[in-house]
């Protein structure tokens, strides 16, 4: 109890929820970094597949990369402007999962958060891992361990986590303001170099040898790859919109300006980077990042360039952090709606979704250790669930602008997140949505060409399987409500019948306990004793006389010649209840109790058996009398009295 | 319940204990195939000695392995005799640990138990992961699998003897007597050969090049050495002696046969082995086993060879069988003597010790992941516990007779495990014991000596941490007798003041058979609902009034600010014991129960929350109202009623 409240803090009242949003400052951090650490990779992406062209046709294309920057900057835009947009129509938190629940309906809602949570895992996964594998690139010895480094990576980032969000906002806001800052001073200097001439030029890079194929040749295929591989850069960019109730009032204020500052950044970093990669001749290589290659150029091996390099990695750890604060979020949503486990919508002491932190690092940590935390094998997973949430959430929007432009001006429709109400700027509105949508879509479409049978299938089949899963989890829900309900009728409670029996397992002092409750309770009752030992048994009914003082309470004995007494007492339960049809039966157990676990563990814990198994049968309670044994009990037991009473059985 | 009578058979009635007792054919087959399967590599681990002192020598001394071969076969005898004793004294069963403990107490005996639970522990690992190798040395491509096989054949082992020793022993017989066949026959064979000088000599086999070391001069340490490790032919004749009270009556009388029987078939084949590996010039290699060597050369390529090797893989999986009929033996002895944790003394179903059976099979699969599988990682870890055990039994035996040397005719000790009276022939039975122990004792610190770096240190270093572990355990049970103990006082059962509570955590019909069965109780209750969510709470209230009929019942609504139930509810009842000192307070709660396991992860389970909290408060008694939803309810609920309860939460 007091190891929790040193690491995870004190438990914090409902009323504090005020306290625990974020400004921009920290939101920023927060929910940037995971699209910030895409320009880590994003231009080296698009470089390998303009290699690979270039190996077969043999002329220089790497020039293409920069058209291809500035188109994926302009998508970027129209993201921005089009989930801005959706941030002020859904205040309540605003991704994919709302977006198409609203416009779409439940089975596009759950391919929606089944995109979403898979995409949080993921991104958990590969950013710890990327992480891990520079950190082993810098001590080999460490590789054999990556496993183990990142799941303790992970367990640390989910205990400061489960402290809530303005605190590990606040402490993984450093790394993330920090590569901020060492990226935009090494991109400045560059473009300072360039524009006096003194840009120096990499040379002695080691070059890929990419594996070329039939649909590297040079065209509009090869374009369209590129572009799509070059999209790893917007991956990140809806992060804000389903995180608005994180951040503090005005929050859809906030959370639009936190997004067009992050969109902002990434657009000028990631074009910056892709600019200086063109003038300093970087290539893709399997020994040094285009990243590590420009800020070479550029800084020489002065102490920035380990800064760059340092900042790099760490940006990398920090987009972990972004899926802790949204998977939970989006998760607590879902569970409202009823299509994943209800715990997920459960707040814990620190008025975080514990459950949701909590099942994102299980899931990270399954798939860490079933890639061996190797990054080029989660990598192809990822893309398709991060695409299918945009196309989802750009068409949903189109959708909605369709519904709104037949409405009157006083029309109004509240639905779960949103009130719709005529926008005169539909058009334009819907317009920006639908190019969004259709180039995401076609960016997906390429991505799940390209990598499918690099892994990109296995996404393909578990979201499907997650989409039918959730839907049974909400059929079974409103099943349920359906059995518990009572259908608005008055219910007169009744007075029934009821017949009382004590399980008696041995006499000791638990027994006087379990005895006295059944007499405080002022009605008749049986005391019955089961036999699995019949030599034990036989003590047993003769203690019971002896002890229990001169009453009229017999010890009824039941054989259980199967030695199996759960199942011995759910038959004597059953047989009551057929000669006793309306009647409840009530059982009374003891059950001891020690101080730890592992002490716990050395008894036989028979009542829990007993109550598992009465638990299934109608008509039947269970009370447990518990009989504490503490440290102090043991201590205070007068040390040269011979004990009556043996706790290990003799069986033979 | 179905699956588990498929899988383990009917559960079995206390009397038909003596039906599964087992006759000396079953019997050999059960406790041998550990002695026997040690044949397959006794001579290999002679040789391999032998061999890297001729590799620094430069003389032939490979034939000294038949006089250290006699030696050992004289040391078996010794052990044998010595054994057959022990069966007479200790009819229930006399392995290591029972004549330890009775002969010098507790701490000799867990050192014993200690031994023999490791022992019979590393018996499964090794001959599992041996017998997985030979699979996979004729399968490659099974080979990265190698830990998976060796799981799934643990498994399927643990599952034949968790329907008993009697089948299990019936179902292993063929392959333990298929193998003592066909090795007779190759010696028989083999023999005649020689006898008639048409015995092949092998000579195309890539010889083993030793790492030579200084301990490896020829000399009287170097006889030690090979003799120690050709011990490991005699590594599993204690196992009768732990398993007496698997046998039909009468027990000692039929072990000791047993014994007889398994010990000459054991010498015979040792020495048979021993003296055709020099006939055929058979040299250690690490490509072909010397058993392979021997019967290449007695039949050449015929079936006979590959029966031979077929045999010898599957006795050396059957070795795990012996451990499978006696760790659970000897955990049950030291369960009821209160050292390790007292469910190893229940009988399953199955009249086995199935928490014995399954401990022994989580151990050894735990064991095979660690070690990878690999026997020669495991092997080390092996012959300590081994040695240690016969040292201790066999100076028991000598401690014994000393004791009873100075009995009068008529006096008699009844110990635990043995009645005690004067032997004539106690001099000779005490010299047959003593040299037994010396020798076995030379042989462990040989080992020690030399295995220690490979492995043996973790023996050596898990051992006295069971048993430290083990004598804590004892003194827990100890402790908690006397604190249970009623010291033979007359208790007399006396009805307290009661308070009924009643937590009420929705309006459903679940809630209807709480309230029921708080009216039948027919005393005063109040109902109690815990506010963890202000705004589902109100909603609550109103339903309890409209929904409960005209009465005088109101619910108390009590704060939850910090949410978690079971932490308020246990803070509730704290405050109702300051009030009223000396009642007895009766909680009474609902819970849902599903009708499968997942279902029921899907709903909140707050009731086994609470309950945790409040078994650890004294006198406090909490009874469980179970409401149980079965799919047909769920099926006949009306479908197009709307349900007036929600199961999913609003949280935000």
């Amino acid at each position: 109890m007091n190891l929790r409240r040193i690491l995870i803090g004190n438990p914090l009242r409902s009323e504090e929820a005020q306290h625990q949003a974020i400004g921009k400052v920290v939101a920023l951090a927060v929910f940037a970094s995971d699209a910030l650490s895409s320009t880590a990779y994003a231009t080296q992406e698009i470089l390998i597949v303009l290699a690979a062209a270039a190996a077969i046709s043999g002329t220089a294309v790497l020039g293409t990369s920069i058209p291809i920057a500035i188109a994926i900057t302009i998508l970027l835009a129209i993201l921005t402007i089009s989930y801005r947009q959706t941030i002020f129509s859904y205040p309540g938190g605003g991704g994919a999962y709302i977006v198409a629940h609203d416009n779409f309906g439940d089975r596009a809602a759950q391919i929606a958060g089944a995109s979403l949570l898979v995409n949080y895992i993921l991104t958990v996964s590969v950013s710890i891992s990327s992480g891990v594998e520079q950190v082993a690139s810098a001590f080999p010895a460490l590789y054999p361990h990556r496993v183990t480094i990142a799941v303790i990576a992970i367990a640390g980032m989910t205990l400061i986590n489960l402290r809530g969000v303005k605190e590990s906002g606040s402490i993984f806001a450093v790394p993330t303001y920090f590569f901020i800052a060492v990226t935009m001073f090494t991109l400045l200097r560059g473009l300072f170099q360039w524009l006096t001439g003194t840009l120096n030029i990499v040379e002695d890079v080691e070059v890929l040898h990419y594996p070329a194929s039939e649909q590297m040749q040079y065209g509009w295929f090869l374009i369209l790859y590129a572009f799509s591989s070059g999209c790893s850069a917007i991956t990140g960019v809806e992060a804000v919109s389903n995180g608005i109730p994180a951040f503090k009032e005005p929050r859809t204020k906030n959370a639009a300006a936190t997004m067009i500052v992050m969109s902002s950044l990434l657009g000028t970093m990631f074009l910056g980077i892709t600019f200086l990669a063109n003038a300093v001749h970087a290539q893709p290589s399997e020994v040094e990042t285009i990243i590590s290659q420009v800020a070479r150029a550029v800084h020489g091996s002065s102490v920035f360039y380990y800064l760059q390099l340092g900042g790099t990695a760490v940006i990398l750890i920090m987009a972990a952090n972004t899926a802790y604060a949204d998977f939970p979020r989006v998760a607590a949503l879902m569970a409202k709606d009823g299509f994943v486990p209800r715990q997920l919508a459960f707040k814990g002491s620190r008025l975080v979704f514990s459950w949701g932190i909590m099942a994102l690092a299980i899931a990270a940590i399954i798939l860490i250790i079933i890639f061996n935390a190797k990054t080029t094998l989660l990598i192809p997973l990822y893309a398709i669930g991060v695409f299918m949430g945009f196309t989802l959430s750009q068409f949903g929007m189109v959708r909605r602008w369709l519904r709104v432009s037949k409405f009157g001006a006083d029309d109004e429709i509240v639905l779960a997140h949103t009130t719709m109400r005529f926008d005169p700027q539909w058009r334009i509105k819907a317009i920006i949505n639908a190019v969004g949508g259709t180039l995401t879509f076609i960016v997906m479409c390429v991505f799940t060409y390209t990598k499918f049978t690099h892994g990109a299938w296995i996404t393909a089949i578990v979201i499907p399987i997650l989409v039918v899963l959730f839907i049974r989890i909400k059929k079974h829900y409103v099943d349920v409500a359906r059995a518990l309900s009572l259908s608005k009728r008055v219910v007169h409670p009744s007075k029934l019948p009821l017949h009382t029996v004590v399980f008696v397992d041995d006499v000791h002092m638990g027994t006087t306990h379990m005895v006295d409750f059944a007499m405080s309770l002022g009605s008749p009752w049986t005391a019955v004793h089961f036999e699995d030992n019949p030599e034990k048994s036989k003590i047993i009914q003769s203690k019971w006389q002896e002890r229990m003082g001169e009453w009229d309470h017999p010890l009824i004995m039941h054989p259980a010649p199967f030695r199996k007494v759960s199942d011995t007492a759910a038959e004597y339960v059953r047989e009551l209840q057929m000669e006793e049809p309306d009647t409840i039966i009530h059982v009374i157990m003891g059950q001891i109790i020690m101080h730890s676990w592992p002490s716990q563990a050395l008894h036989a814990n028979t009542s829990i058996g007993i109550k598992m198994a009465l638990q299934n049968m109608k008509g039947v309670v269970v009370t447990d009398v518990p009989y504490q044994i503490r440290q102090e009990d043991v201590e205070n037991a007068p040390p040269n009295e011979p004990s009556d009473y043996q706790v290990t059985t003799s069986v033979h």
